[in-house]
């Protein structure tokens, strides 16, 4: 008993089948004596239609204006989810992200939460309502809709939990858990019972699709506990929490891999002060956000610089980067969009040594060469060609023995 | 050269194609030298596909919920047309209702409009920026959405047109304008160059589907010049204005029918006062707008009251008006759905005696029954058998020889 956030993803709203659905175990949830906020995302595959009727038009819309559009999906599911509450007996009232008092930033379609006030909802929620809301929204102080970017939703229900002082924040999602590398390419990936903020955070940020990473700090930052498990299946899920003792065992909790992301090289770049600077404002101005930067020991004045940028942002960067790399008189732009960014994650590695060392063997023993390399205290990516990710996963999720027994 | 509203249908913004050809024509009055507000409706079947997602939970609901639902069409298309005018060259801005400052009062689902604050479309305007706005919608004193009925974008270009104190609100369509009668069914039916506020008034209210009835109500009152006109075709359209002298030549101007209503019946009713007023009291309270009401003479004490209701509302107010008859001892409810209203409209009536015999007596030339009649200073109507409906609009629009000359 107590005050729970539920959020449930596209797959889970996909249908009004599904969202009869979710309205059961929001209800079940009622029946148990909890409170329930649930934030939803569009139904599956609308924001991808309303991006594709913007993209009809023109292949840079503006921000403000994708906002508004982007944003109509989740307040759809929202009005649908509360009507089937209601229809079952169950008061409930659905939020715009105005409406819930999620106010952001100006940063359209990547706008950063500012505030919640939380007292709407409170005062719902003593009425004894159900509280949907839509997610992945919010409203910038200038009063226009923003966004979050993809997968916004799960920060909406963080952030929620986090302002409600929530006992529990559950993201339903299609998946039974966090596992220890993508079960469709390892056959024996291990569901984890229990991850840290941490590995989860690099987790979700190096290409484990089941946590938003924003959802991820923000929960960390808060000590939001967090479930993630399946909305379609029973099953225990895997708590997100802070690190314990019986974390440490495991050197290495999972393997991700991330193919959404493209190299950029500008090759043959004078080494001087100010001109790394130069460029990466400049991508930075454009709102791209930088994954790995790489730059080779000088020879004779002169290096190359590689970095990664999201697949996606390529279009947003590539006319800048070969601007700057003419106006610097280095040697030209080459643009490697098949590429895999492979990482192993896991608490353990801080008290261990060796762990990248046998992450670089066990790729070398499969032939497979390595592009780029950056580590934190614990993890350690590798880019390596696209083609061979797989492969890649599975010697290292084998390497570091993380399956389950066979 | 001047301030002008435009208002563009579902049709007309069915698709990016006709976005874009929207925007082009937005566009064109921009290079006029004028200063345009562009009111949009949701793309063509968006909102019935919205509404049959809720029908798909339940008959019956939230309306608070379907406001924040059928809302999120016209969003989409705002978002739409302000980033086409933009990838023109044309500075664009979208606003929601909100933003826009549309208040209304609480009745979701058919929001009154209270005040609009006109500052931020100036504002925009003196930007040089084309404003776009999300038509049907406003904002209740209470922050949330409402939606005012179908078509009622029509009503909010008019009512942006009147705080703007516009030169000209065009409402664009499909159609070349406003007919004599329905050119469907009357094939020398006459595209009226002028028709004055009170016959569009009652040609709307009674099944002319080229604006929205509150639409003229609001351009009445504010003397707003409207012109109709399509999207698809050149022509001068039907200007909508006050009555001026030339109008009153014609006695008939138009023949509208209206096939969208049922009729409720309850027989025996003992004729006491109060019985009226509890009936009617009730229907108002579900929120349904009766249109016809007839009742009997009474013949000992027991007479029999009919009265119509929207087609869609039967379900809203069956139940109750079966309790009630059983409350009062009356004899039973019949419904019929089968029934049409035929109208005939023309400023002239008010200085012509004889028009509305004229128009029972062609009825009856064609054996068609009078089911229910209800006159005003402007218009005749007559509920017939819907089957007739065709047959009885070709005949009066022949009997008042408003057709084009064949």
């Amino acid at each position: 008993m107590g005050l729970m956030v539920h959020k449930y993803g596209g797959t889970s709203v996909g249908s009004i089948e599904r969202i009869k659905e979710v309205a059961k175990k929001i209800a079940e949830a009622r029946d148990e004596g909890n409170d329930v906020v649930a934030v939803v995302s569009a139904m599956a595959g609308e924001t991808d239609k309303l991006i594709s009727l913007a993209s009809e038009i023109t292949d840079l819309p503006d921000e403000r204006e994708m906002d508004l559009l982007m944003s109509s999906g989740e307040r759809v599911t929202a009005a649908l989810a509360a009507i089937a509450l209601q229809t079952m007996g169950y008061p409930a009232r659905s939020f715009t992200g105005r409406q819930v008092g999620i106010q952001t930033d100006d940063a359209h379609t990547r706008a950063r939460i500012t505030h919640i006030d939380a007292e709407p909802i409170r005062k719902t929620l003593e009425e004894g309502k159900v509280v949907v809301v839509a997610g992945f929204q919010g409203i910038s102080s200038n009063q226009n809709v923003t966004t979050f970017g993809r997968g916004g939703s799960d920060t909406t229900a963080v952030a929620l939990a986090a302002a409600l002082k929530a006992d529990l924040c559950i993201i339903y999602t299609d998946v039974e858990g966090v596992f220890s590398a993508d079960p469709n390419t390892v056959s024996n990936a291990r569901k984890l019972d229990k991850v840290s903020y941490d590995e989860m955070l690099e987790m979700a940020s190096l290409g484990a699709k089941v946590l938003h990473n924003r959802a991820v700090e923000f929960a960390k930052k808060y000590d939001v506990p967090l479930l993630v498990k399946s909305t379609f299946k029973e099953g225990s899920g895997t708590l997100v929490t802070n690190e314990d003792e019986s974390m440490e065992k495991v050197v290495v909790s999972g393997v991700t891999c991330d193919k959404k992301q493209a190299k950029l090289t500008i090759a043959l770049v004078p080494d001087k002060p100010g001109i790394a600077g130069k460029i990466f404002g400049q991508i930075a101005n454009a709102g791209v956000v930088v994954d790995m930067i790489i730059q080779n020991v000088s020879t004779a004045g002169i290096t190359d610089i590689s970095f990664t940028v999201p697949g996606g942002d390529v279009s947003k960067v590539e006319g800048e980067v070969k601007k700057i790399a003419e106006e610097i008189g280095a040697g030209g732009v080459t643009i490697n969009e098949s590429i895999a960014k492979v990482s192993i994650v896991g608490v353990g590695m801080q008290s261990h040594s060796g762990v990248a060392a046998q992450m670089f063997q066990t790729l070398a023993e499969e032939n497979i060469n390595i592009q780029m390399i950056s580590t934190s205290e614990i993890k350690v990516s590798c880019v390596i060609d696209s083609k061979y990710s797989e492969l890649a996963v599975r010697a290292l999720h084998e390497s570091f023995k993380i399956g389950e027994d066979d």
